[in-house]
């Protein structure tokens, strides 16, 4: 946690409190706050400010803010991936969250197993956009999107994410064309499930304007490739 | 896993036997191999074959050989790292491993729990490096060193490791210089515990040869940095 997220509705008054159990355990077991120590916090989809501590107790902490701080920029990037298990999920949002990804799609996919789309994680995207936000110093979530159907998805929707300046690429092993890198415009990155995309889904996604590209010829793990890419590819960043 | 590892021992016949649990389970239940089929075996720290399936049961299923397979290459990289958590340790020994890096060293810092020198884990680095080669289709195992001291390995170890075409990188934040891209040379990365390394041991590195560079502001947990950083760093490989 390197700032304290807070809800719009807690920052109404001059004096801010901190009453979350998940917030005050942190500041008091890991940072051991005490009044007079300053403290960074974030307004949920608003500014970030360097506030100062004026109580703490075990229940409450109060602050105040002293000064405006700069919200870290968003990637230009649109990030699709195939649902992965439940754990990997919590994970992958809160990786992805972190690293600045404007806009997450998940899909379906025919290696997806149909069971991942009634894990209660699902329900619970807000939490782990909160912890990533939090992590990074963030406060504006992403647009996180869920399609179930696969083909809907890539006739429809997909092609209206692709421009001249903003092109897809699907990673893909394999494959002879190379995954971009220091890039210095906008993309969308589509990820498959373990084991890959199935030749008729890869066949769609380029036949809907994707360029299948390989990330080399060690295979990583979904939660491994994605900060694998966004390294690669947003290295001038 | 993509490929299945076996030891040396298990592979002076003609025909090879798997009867790892782990193994076989993932065989049955992932992939339901059968007779005939094709699969992809790594012979531990030797060569990489493609095998064909000749007999399966619960218990065994045998296979015999057919030609010698590539084996990715390794990065050139030596991958510093201050002992995270137990849980954190095991993911970031297989992403390494997975990635390619070429040789680790886990070290002590301020910053790191004493208790996680006694984690169980670290009597396991053999199996999640296995892991770590059974997903990137590898055989060759990477060189691990633990250094419990902080000092003395700074000082008298980390400068043999450092040259004039093998510069040493220590990610840091808040720092004007950013961490390279694309390189195409060898080096040493060196990544902090969770909050850091201290100003006396940032300043124990830098005097020791080490450049500090920054990730950008946004600061990352330990398990995402270690894959965003070798993709920014190796674009090119």
């Amino acid at each position: 946690m390197n700032i304290v997220l807070l809800d719009p509705r807690q920052t109404q008054s001059d004096i801010w409190k901190i009453s979350s159990n998940r917030q005050l355990e942190h500041l008091h077991r890991h940072l051991a706050v005490k009044v007079g120590d300053t403290l960074k916090v974030g307004v949920r989809d608003g500014d970030r400010y360097l506030t100062e501590i004026i109580a703490v107790s075990e229940q409450e902490i109060l602050i105040r803010p002293i000064q405006k701080e700069v919200i870290p920029a968003k990637l230009p990037m649109t990030l699709i991936v195939a649902l992965p298990r439940p754990k990997v999920l919590r994970r992958l949002i809160m990786d992805a969250v972190t690293m600045g990804v404007q806009q997450m799609i998940l899909i379906h996919s025919y290696r997806v197993d149909k069971s991942y789309w009634q894990t209660p994680f699902l329900q619970q995207l807000e939490h782990y956009i909160t912890l990533g936000l939090e992590q990074a110093g963030d406060t504006i979530a992403p647009k996180i999107e869920l399609y179930k159907r696969f083909k809907p998805f890539v006739e429809d929707v997909l092609p209206q994410l692709i421009h001249a300046h903003s092109p897809a690429y699907v990673a893909h092993p394999y494959i002879e064309q190379q995954m971009p890198f220091a890039i210095e415009h906008a993309c969308t990155v589509i990820i498959g499930p373990e084991g890959g995309f199935i030749p008729y889904e890869i066949d769609l996604l380029i036949k809907n304007g994707c360029q299948a590209v390989s990330l080399g010829n060690r295979i990583l793990r979904t939660e491994t490739a994605i900060p694998y890419v966004i390294g690669r590819l947003f290295s001038t960043s």
